[in-house]
């Protein structure tokens, strides 16, 4: 037994060390071969959505589609290996699994299988596209990480007034919709309410199809207030989102901690801790110390 | 008559807890029962907003439109009971019923009773739209309601730079309209010029629906001008509403001083100044503190 | 000739007298007479606008388009009598007609006499729109002047800005244009380069009418990024102005003047001159103060 | 051979003065003939640009299409002169020839000669909008480089930020055109995933130009959706734009410190330190200053 557990030991550290491995090439991005596979898997992620894409075109030469069909089953396969991969990786897997990458890397294999059974559904295949989102994982490594962080952290805190702004613009989508439909009628388009307040959305985004559009002097008249008001409605996420990003990007500046109490986010011009009174120390210097003065 | 008085003043007392306790639930969110019947009415008035809409598509199955009437028949006789119980629930109700919110909550009933004489004015009926702005009273309690008033200040302070602005542009589209119908003419739907304005209201915000557009070279050519310009002209509101939105951002900011240097500016969670290092004073104030003094 | 230079100083004191009414009537807002013809001048510059915008609707019944000629002859009647009482106020009246305003509101009497000659050229009265600018002398009596001069100088600061802004679109434009001419041809509307830039304006300045769109897939995908590109520079001119309103808000802020040199636009937070280094005197006050401190 | 030495000397003195000259008239706009030479070449690219495009007019008579040809092989000569002249003018040519500059240069010359060959080729001449970017050169006599130079800092230090904004857009636009792809199907336009991506750019940017658009209640709904949240994620690079902007100008203020008391911040126009009242000492430095320090 002793022999035995002695062998287990070896066999754990021997799979432990095989597992380290293979966590540091599929998990971590700063090692050579951990970026050459982050890289790889962009690159085989980007092909499968072209190949989707291509697929879904009508008219190409039979070949293609096969072409098309055997790379989907090759990348599929190469998916389901890399999942399992992963899973053997960890220790505890359990947390992987159940997040929001695990979510999606298993989702994004199923598409192919399913087909088999439904007719169309290997299009699904597209939410491969969330797998994407591990790009950001690789262009850490270019620092432009810190600045995605400054974005998602503009768009996190204006969040409150962005709910609030959306809860306006539903609501004066919902009114002129039907306002616009008591107009103008079937004539023109605006055949029921709720194809009114699609129209109404589409003309205070500005985006402004056409398919719908009003045809009588009333119609015309109250559209155009609706598209001024709208324009000036419109302005206001984009001063949120600059008003959030000026103060993000004031905050990275705000580095100096606190020698007494380390509490940080102290203004540029500040000279005593906003939180204990305590002298601050600023050394001489660029933008981006963590140093420690004089 | 000492009786008669007493048992009036038990009565009223009686009264007076009954109504207590409906204005509790009314007209108050803070409690659970006052939350409830907030999100119970929103929902209702969603309810009876998509009852609508559905009802003006046409071609649905006649059940449907038996089971919207019926539900609308049921949520305008609740929202009467709702009415009535507001009025009751205050001692002098007059003030509710020429407020804001007490024309829009009678003018939501209407519609559905005036639809027994006059066919179709039960689209009205959307105007309970209106009542939807009670979602931030509810909102209030998600810490949301001073989001909403930080963009209501904003978008109020900059009120008259946005008339001026508006004044610029209806010009602008007048007189921009008016050459348009000069140099196109009828044949690309430039036919009046109210037609005209309403095409250049509609390219200056961008929004371009193309039921009307320039096919002459020389007009091609003046709305390319208009486009460009237009949008430069446009780009102001977005400043406005920017520059407001930060201005108001750091008013907060701005309220608290020194006492021992009068040195401004302190960050709301700054305890001491960032100038002098002197404990800072605040105030029993508005928005964002429950402190106590000192 | 005693009595005839008397009689001439009297008729000439009686004629100035006359003359400073009608000019306090006529150039002046800020008395109530002034003010009530400003106004009444506006009613009757938008009255004809829209009596002009009425008449090139057709199919109208006949006596419309009489009554819209009644009173654009009574109104030309009006304007002409106020160009010649505006002469007749001034002392010196050629400055008047050489101004902006003078040479306007001359161009704007024309059309309707000209009309008599030159069928359709009546329709240039629109250009009477421009004689609505001066609405902004009367909103000097609400305080909206210094928005607008807000706005003025914010705008007219930024032009240079905005010019090299505008030579790059233009160029975008023409080379973008031409890149989708030579790839699409006629058969999806790019008929020539200079419809094509027509077509690079409209898509670029987020228009987007749709009487010209690319069917191509490498037209549209061509199309695609010059979108997105076309989105990012189109958001320059919106924080060009959002910055310089920034500044032209600060800067009537900075309204502390220095006691030795009266050298103006000091930081809030300044506490000696910058431009001669004298103490500056600051009063205890709200923001809009020309006080005198201690 | 002494004599030879000496000729040779001369001969390069008096070649070298020669090249001195035109070297001044082509490369500098700082004299009268170097502007005036800068000022000729924009025009004639402008020319040659409006040359083309008329070109590609179709229908217009014979004699036009003769007059465009002649002016343009006219200007592509005098260009081929001006080409062989700059590479006269430099004793180290190479360097100019592998500029941005010069290869614009040297491909605006071919297609005219291509032409010969290949029929079509020489809409090409485009690129010859590239050229005018000179013309940013000659701004900076009229002090607009200044402003240029402002506006393409502000850009590339926002280009990490962009970037991440753009991969976002994209990846949106992948997802969101093929869920509209299994919604709507071919009936209302969306062929094909890369078309229903076509129609998610042209929406999520607001250009709509309603080649495509849904028709299904689920398809409208979805789209109304991306519209509005398209519509909040493009506030962004309007967000970033503005904060870089701002920093942009604010960056040139805050380079000078006081040599007394070290505060920061500074106007440009600051002679004496707004916090201690010390005389500023400035650099001979980068660009606003004139000034020779103390």
């Amino acid at each position: 037994m002793s022999k035995s557990s002695k062998a287990s030991t070896i066999d754990e550290s021997h799979q432990s060390k095989w597992r380290k491995k293979l966590y540091e090439i599929i998990f971590l991005s700063d090692t050579a071969t951990g970026r050459a596979f982050d890289l790889a898997l962009i690159g085989m992620i980007l092909t499968s959505i072209v190949v989707v894409s291509i697929e879904s075109v009508s008219d190409l030469p039979q070949w293609i589609y096969t072409a098309t069909r055997i790379t989907e089953w090759g990348l599929t396969v190469v998916f389901t290996i890399e999942y399992v991969a992963r899973i053997l990786a960890l220790r505890h897997p359990r947390h992987y699994v159940l997040s929001f990458f695990g979510i999606v890397d298993l989702l994004a294999l199923l598409p192919t299988y399913l087909a088999l059974f439904f007719a169309g559904s290997h299009y699904l295949i597209v939410i491969r596209g969330f797998r994407l989102l591990r790009i950001f994982r690789i262009l850490k490594l270019f620092r432009f990480m810190g600045e995605a962080n400054l974005l998602y952290n503009a768009i996190r805190s204006s969040m409150p007034k962005i709910i609030v702004f959306l809860i306006t613009i539903i609501n004066a989508a919902i009114i002129s919709g039907t306002i616009l439909y008591l107009i103008e009628g079937e004539a023109s388009g605006f055949t029921s309410i709720p194809r009114s307040i699609y129209w109404a959305i589409v003309t205070m985004t500005t985006v402004g199809y056409g398919d719908i559009s009003p045809t009588t002097p009333l119609g015309q008249t109250i559209a155009s207030i609706i598209m001024i008001l709208g324009y000036a409605i419109l302005a206001v996420p984009t001063g949120i989102v600059s008003v959030e990003l000026a103060q993000a990007q004031n905050a990275g500046r705000q580095s100096i901690s606190c020698p007494a109490c380390s509490k940080e986010g102290h203004d540029n011009d500040a000279q005593y801790c906003k939180s204990c009174g305590h002298a601050l120390e600023r050394i001489q210097g660029e933008n981006n110390d963590n140093g420690t003065g004089i």
